[in-house]
């Protein structure tokens, strides 16, 4: 290492800049913080770029418990370069462009090994892990000493960051590293659940609740499958002109449908209900009507948004016997160290249009203007320069 | 059809005996009745024997409404064979063996065309439905001149039966009459979920709740395709002795699991949760438990049952978002005309145990019996002979 321009700092903490959330809903505040070095398994990564995604905002607004606690790195969707590495890491080395991911994948438990899992049985995704996947620890300090929480294995909103090798996706240096940061998570997982988990294939109809980035990356994923008829369901108008661009050709405004609920509406529109519904929000009655507007006989509903008062989904189980289902899935279902780099590739071959999901860009210390837009449902995604 | 031996009924109504059902769960009453000839795309059958399944107790038991009015002739597991054809009927002809089938398999709607549906979108299957299925009007009278109501288009018994053309399936004559009537619903629906709706495949696991015909035919199912641990979940322990001949290898009795909940005990003897868990009984809440007792990463559950309280069904989303799934079928989902003939051929050729489903048989004066044998939980299927 050595011979290397990042090994000056190889080995040793790195005093950097991190934007910090001290309490639950406050603006993030940019301070001075140390970043220990990796340990075994893990790699140091220096962020080109990050987004907010919204369960950024989910956790960012919880009160201290369980699942939340402060002081808190946030972001879990970038871009960075290896600064360095700890012991055993064999898979990427100092220079090289990753992704840190949210979803492990650790390529060794009966899940990852599987082609029908993503969800990795070895290391866990939750919001209530405080620091690294296998000591538990944090690498974070600021500059009184006080330990720094991380966020879903990622804490991307720093200028230097340590995930573990499970959570990381090796990239190669041909995709812009704005695109590429929006593949570490929210892109994904629309366009994955459109290809891999529902399957959504040429001529059908495809019905999504919620068009935030997740809901167009799901349309984008249905347009370029060839899906007849793409319906967006979202309480603001001005999210049709902006899905026109992936695909929607058609769109239902809850607020507009008078007496009838919208899974009338839908199935009105699709001869009897749609062949793939997304719920892309996270709430149970939405998720329930999801699945109300899917066709009988293979309608499949599928549940990517996180469901945000802990209520129970409530199905008819009749509907089910008429031969709908509904599945869900992280990340779209992806198994993020082989099938992101697939993604970057469809980006790189214009396949896939990832320009129009990035509708803002600011510099690190304007960071809470990210939020602010995204709050307002002003932003798609919001790409924040580190270096700018 | 002058040559035909069978001719000399055809075109006319048919004197013969019916079990009746004249009140809400009373006994049936063995009357005369007549059957009038088919009209076009029906059929009229010479019942050989049937079998009562809990769907006909569902209804015997249901006080008029809706879904239920008497007086009624039950009945929808059955063989027969083709004593007269109305116009346009192609398909069959007098002396050929045919089962009724609940489930109607039209073969022009979209659903009947695709592979993915054995949703029927031409024809419903409702139990509200008290005649045939293109006029709504009865083929049966009692000697008073009184209409007598179908039930799910089959209505089996009664010496003679009318049902229509795409309610019917015809078999090759090397089939034993009583094993096929089990293919006409319970064994098929058992079957069709483990190998279709499923797809079990070799060394998984199943956790399978509710030990009845459809059951045990879902565990057949997945001893055939070399599951490595299936889980009986039932009440009466009686059912685990009579399980382990349809390849049960295990045994969950919820009212001995002291603390832990049925989920917590297949969970633990799963490594985490089974591959597959099938509904076989019609509890929301069983429904639930099934549920949270399949593995995350693949895990599916199969809803089989008929929700008998019109209960929804709960589920945790946070759950399906962790790689869970959930379906159902009407009779496993399988495609009446096509693939039932095939399980046919895998029993002739000793490939699929039907013998053992069938624990007890009665004639046709003695049906009171099938009833109480089964509200017992005393039989897996009673074969009832009409010429006995």
């Amino acid at each position: 290492m050595g011979s290397n321009k990042e090994s000056t700092t190889a080995g040793k903490a790195i005093r950097c800049k991190a934007a910090i959330c001290r309490n639950a809903g406050e603006p993030l505040i940019i301070e001075e913080i140390e970043v220990d070095p990796p340990k075994a398994w893990e790699v140091r990564i220096k962020i080109l770029c990050t987004s907010l995604c919204h369960s950024d905002i989910t956790f960012w607004k919880m009160k201290p418990g369980p699942l939340s606690d402060f002081p808190r790195i946030f972001g879990h969707e970038a871009t960075g370069v290896v600064e360095s590495v700890g012991d055993h890491v064999e898979e990427v080395k100092e220079g090289e462009l990753v992704l840190p991911v949210f979803a492990p994948d650790c390529g060794e438990c009966r899940d990852c090994r599987s082609t029908k899992s993503n969800i990795c049985s070895k290391f866990s995704v939750s919001s209530g892990q405080f620091g690294m996947p296998r000591d538990g620890t944090s690498r974070f300090r600021d500059m009184k000493g006080e330990v720094l929480h991380h966020f879903l294995s990622v804490s991307s909103f720093t200028e230097y960051t340590v995930v573990d090798v499970a959570h990381m996706v090796k990239l190669s240096h041909g995709i812009p590293v704005d695109k590429a940061s929006l593949l570490s998570c929210g892109i994904s997982t629309g366009i994955g659940a459109s290809w891999k988990l529902a399957g959504v294939e040429e001529g059908s109809t495809v019905a999504i609740f919620g068009l935030g980035a997740v809901g167009l990356a799901v349309a984008e994923g249905a347009r370029l499958r060839g899906a007849s008829k793409i319906i967006g369901v979202d309480l603001n108008p001005e999210k049709f002109e902006l899905g026109i661009k992936f695909g929607l050709t058609d769109f239902v405004n809850p607020s507009t449908c008078g007496e009838k609920s919208v899974s009338q509406v839908i199935k009105e529109m699709t001869e009897g209900g749609a062949d793939y519904c997304f719920e892309c929000v996270g709430l149970a009655s939405l998720m329930t009507e999801a699945f109300r507007s899917s066709r009988e006989g293979w309608g499949k509903t599928v549940i990517l948004g996180v469901e945000m008062h802990g209520s129970p989904l409530s199905l008819n189980p009749y509907e089910l016997l008429r031969g709908k289902s509904v599945a869900g899935a992280l990340i779209g279902g992806l198994k993020p160290k082989s099938d992101i780099p697939l993604l970057a590739e469809k980006y790189i071959d214009k396949e896939l249009n990832l320009e129009q999901f990035i509708t803002h860009e600011v510099s690190f210390k304007d960071i809470n203007k990210a939020f602010e837009l995204l709050l307002g449902g002003k932003s798609l995604r919001c790409v924040i320069w580190m270096d700018k």
